[in-house]
């Protein structure tokens, strides 16, 4: 124990450290200064003496993953050394009419890029990994993640173009990587994807603990269960501070294993034995389509995969050992129809109701090999994310209609989350004991439920930090506080246009949206002031013009008006032409229909 | 027995028969065959002559409610009688941009509006009476409904300047309409919202029952219970045909009872004595209300109410006798700040996140007498209907955001559904036991569910008529079909246009809310052959224009070559040089930005 605390004092040596899971100072914690014969402050006021690094600190800011959904991005600074965990991406909400994506704002780390020593990787999904491709294109530090993550990230980065070469490195769960000063371990936990991970950050004041997505599986399909002794021993060593994701922390109790979807499957198989199984999961749940392609076997059925998503991943997740697929149970899509409805399963994308999805396509009928009909079952193995419900409903109905049978969630136990819900989160809160502690992931809803849990675990109110995209929190050997804050913020992707769509751009298809746009367009010879021409009017998504004459006449005759009242009083300034015009239309407009179109007039000076 | 069959063939007399509870030929169903001595088929050998009446159809067609939640109406047309059921709205699907509400087509009342003998109302809420403005502009029937439904209905039409005065009249449940030829029974349910009946309509070729919406609740809060004797009875007598709402038909169980809610409250009450209390419901849900009128008269708190549409049903309701109101324990909103925080309640709209609700400016400190800290407690007493999971979220967040205790479904029993779930709907089946049955209310997915419901419960498959918008059920002596259709579809409001927004407009709006707009502008001198002005560009809603100076002068460029080859060409057409211009461009844009904005060439010839 002495010895242990002597090393604390040894200054941080020039030459990186290669040791594995070299014991690295630690803060204090309740558990750790209870375990202790001698607390550290006492230790402290004896030798008053400070030791060089602990007049450092840390700061920590996420730009992504707090107070929404989606684009996690965790960025922790020691010094001179930056790490960032994760890389994600978000999907628009519904106001971003016409975005595709959006990726965090990245200014901070393009400012320090010669800083960055890594960017590590908790798992494959896309709202962890999807926004290097953009990220890479300014910065290229050392990607970090297990084989699979790499794997699917590389099959990802070959479709863009990058500037350099992206520097990916593969580990196992259970290796440490030198990052700066830092290191950080790899530690495995149970997600909806295989080979997920927490990170354990070293610090010289402490550890950091992320605990990436995680869930506890007792029965994981690779037997593979989170790694929650290692956990244990790093809540022992004392974790400085923790940051846990908080998806499902208003749910309560545990979250079922996936092995519970394989039975209520297993028992699909066997009902349906004169159909035809369709079923419809995220791309990524490698551990579900391996449980689909082993009940396929069982069952004499051959498997046949739709939609390119998840024809990516099997194949990352094959050539890679992540599942076992028996020699010629996978056909191709075209060899479908040569055999018996009843001996083909079919795997596909569109469990969210995603437009032009494989599912989609199956159940409008739109799907150029594929006809649904009353010899097929389609299973819907996921839960509709918020917002998608109607999307899925759609697909259903449209099913139905085909006399497709058709099963889902919540009805019956196809899916199971990939996160933890509240029991979990205890047991993650009980085994790392953090001094401070700070949700992640998730809308303020989830935060603040984390907060309330952590609190009934005994975390003082004062050392639990609700965080913002952006905000730094920042750790001393005094304590934690927030100090300050890096740029953040929402870079919205709109085809190959990276933030070239704001506030405004956004404001005004909003606009068009609602009532539609009108063009009122005029020549004026200013110079002997008389309209040349028009004006005309131009209207789109306003109303049906063939069916408005009446109102299209007035709209011209209000135009005329509104030039020519400007031209007989002189006031022959462009701007004040438009506003007359658009005043006066847009009050016309409103009284007649209660709707307030966009109005774009357009005079030229003849 | 002989006498009743002998009434059978009395022939209608042409003055209406003004008793009640009439006994109406009835079809045949298997139950009532089953405890019949001799069966109809029989008879009909015996005799041959058959009764002129008998001789009739009837022809049932849904103007809204099928395929669809929302805008529940149906029509049954009987020789020269019609009668509605119900004249709802529904909500505008989010590709409905910029649309308000949706109305049924009502192309074929309109036509015979000489027919039609009235519509009956079956409760007081949008989904079946909110089409009623829309509709009463051009037919004006007598319409019944119970005291409250008519109340709701009064209040509403006054806001809407009609051409003619309604004739509304108010039944309670129990009583018999005539109406021509047939007669319609209301027949007291439970639901959420006081004063909800089913109706059954007698012809002379058997009974039709409609359920309304409905769920059975053995401790209603009036204490008057669905009327489950008076069903069974006019099931005993024989139902022709049973026309049962959907909305719960995936939902296994029965639905609970209002009063659990009542307890949930009681409990938040009793636990949040030092805070103020906002609880977010349905207006309509007179009930609802009313326990927290009680519960806050317990506590000695006073209450005031949110929201325009809480504040016109609770005076309606109150008017009406639907609530116990203590004196003195409403008080104005203008009032509250009067009162401790924990000496008032307040009730508020906007449970399902409309933008400007009342707890919509709550949420965002948007309200001019009301600010939430925290030392406010919000029960969200509702469930968030498909589609508003997101909106409803933003509030919450927001709530927090400003310390805000919330509460909500479906963590806490602090709601319940009004709807029958499928032990509620077996009950229905196993008391009317209908001859036919016609699953409506609800998208095909419920419909559908519904089906299979019925067939557990014993009808014949050949027997339920899984039936669409428009579509006819036509019922004889000989049996029951689909024949023919009368037009339907979703006529669309937007602001005070009924109907002049088309699949077109819509389509507008859409891709102009997807990439915005280009506006190309130029003068040109056809006779002479040159570009006399421009082109210039406008855009809006496309990219942010000031960091996209570059793309712009393209685009102009393009443009003036697109005319100039026109010119030089002597393709002179109008039409041609506008989509040479598009053409040049959109493909431009495409390869520079991936989106495809509308693009409107305006070229004017001086």
């Amino acid at each position: 124990m002495a010895e242990n605390q002597k090393k604390e004092y040894k200054a941080p040596s020039a030459k990186p450290n290669k040791r594995k899971k070299k014991v690295l100072p630690k803060a204090e914690t309740a558990a750790t200064a209870a375990a202790k014969p001698k607390p550290r402050r006492h230790y402290y006021k004896k030798k008053k003496k400070v030791a060089p690094e602990l007049n450092t600190k840390i700061r920590i800011a996420s730009l992504g993953g707090l107070h929404e959904i989606g684009k996690n991005m965790t960025m922790i600074e020691y010094e001179d050394d930056i790490i960032i965990i994760d890389c994600g991406i978000a999907f628009p909400d519904e106001d971003m009419l016409g975005i595709d994506l959006v990726t965090p704002d990245i200014t901070y780390l393009e400012k320090n890029a010669d800083k960055i020593r890594a960017i590590l990787l908790t798992h494959g999904h896309e709202d962890h990994i999807g926004s290097l491709p953009y990220v890479l294109r300014t910065i290229n530090p050392d990607i970090y993640g297990t084989k699979l993550t790499v794997g699917i990230v590389e099959r990802k980065l070959e479709e863009h173009r990058l500037p350099e070469k992206p520097k990916l490195h593969a580990v196992e769960a259970g290796d440490t990587v030198k990052v700066g000063a830092l290191t950080a371990e790899f530690v495995r936990v149970n997600h909806s994807i295989a080979d997920a991970c927490a990170i354990a950050i070293r610090t010289p004041l402490g550890t950091i603990f992320h605990t990436g997505d995680f869930k506890l599986d007792m029965t994981p399909i690779d037997g593979k269960m989170m790694d929650i002794t290692r956990i244990g021993e790093i809540g022992n060593e004392g974790v400085l501070l923790l940051m846990c994701e908080s998806t499902n922390a208003e749910r309560p109790g545990f979250t079922p294993s996936e092995k519970k979807v394989g039975k209520s499957l297993a028992d699909i198989f066997l009902k349906n034995e004169d159909k035809r199984i369709v079923i419809a999961t995220f791309s990524s749940n490698v551990h579900r389509v391996q449980q689909i392609i082993s009940l396929s076997a069982e069952h004499g059925r051959k498997v046949a995969v739709l939609g390119r998503s998840m024809v990516n991943i099997i194949e990352a997740a094959s050539a890679l050992g992540y599942m076992t697929v028996p020699d010629g149970i996978l056909i191709d899509i075209k060899e479908v129809n040569r055999y018996p409805e009843n001996k083909v399963t079919l795997v596909t994308t569109g469990s969210q109701g995603e437009p032009m999805s494989a599912l989609y396509r199956l159940a409008f009928g739109a799907h150029d090999r594929i006809t649904l009909g009353q010899r097929d079952l389609v299973v819907i193995s996921a839960t509709a994310i918020p917002g998608n419900e109607k999307s899925v409903g759609k697909i259903i109905n449209a099913l139905i209609a085909n006399n497709v049978s058709v099963m889902h969630d919540p009805e019956t136990d196809v899916h199971v989350s990939g996160h933890a819900c509240r029991e979990e989160l205890k047991l993650m809160h009980a085994l790392t004991r953090p001094k401070y502690f700070m949700p992640v992931h998730g809308e303020l809803r989830h935060l603040d439920a984390h907060r309330h849990l952590a609190l009934e675990m005994g975390t003082p109110d004062e050392n639990i930090f609700v965080s913002d995209i952006g905000k730094v929190l920042e750790i001393d050997r005094h304590g934690a506080r927030f100090n300050g804050s890096v740029p953040a913020g929402k870079v919205l992707i709109d085809g190959i246009g990276v933030g070239d769509v704001g506030s405004i751009v956004l404001r005004d298809r909003k606009h068009l949206s609602q009532d539609g746009l009108i063009v009122v367009v005029a020549a004026v010879d200013l110079t002997d002031g008389y309209v040349v021409s028009g004006p005309d009017i131009i209207s789109r998504g306003f109303v049906y013009v063939r069916e408005s004459e009446e109102l299209m006449d007035e709209m011209r005759k209000i135009s005329l008006d509104a030039i020519e009242k400007c031209i007989t009083s002189r006031r022959m300034d462009w701007a004040e032409i438009k506003n007359t015009v658009r005043d006066a239309l847009g009050k016309h407009i409103y009284q007649k229909t209660h709707r307030k179109p966009m109005i774009l007039p357009v005079i030229m000076n003849i």
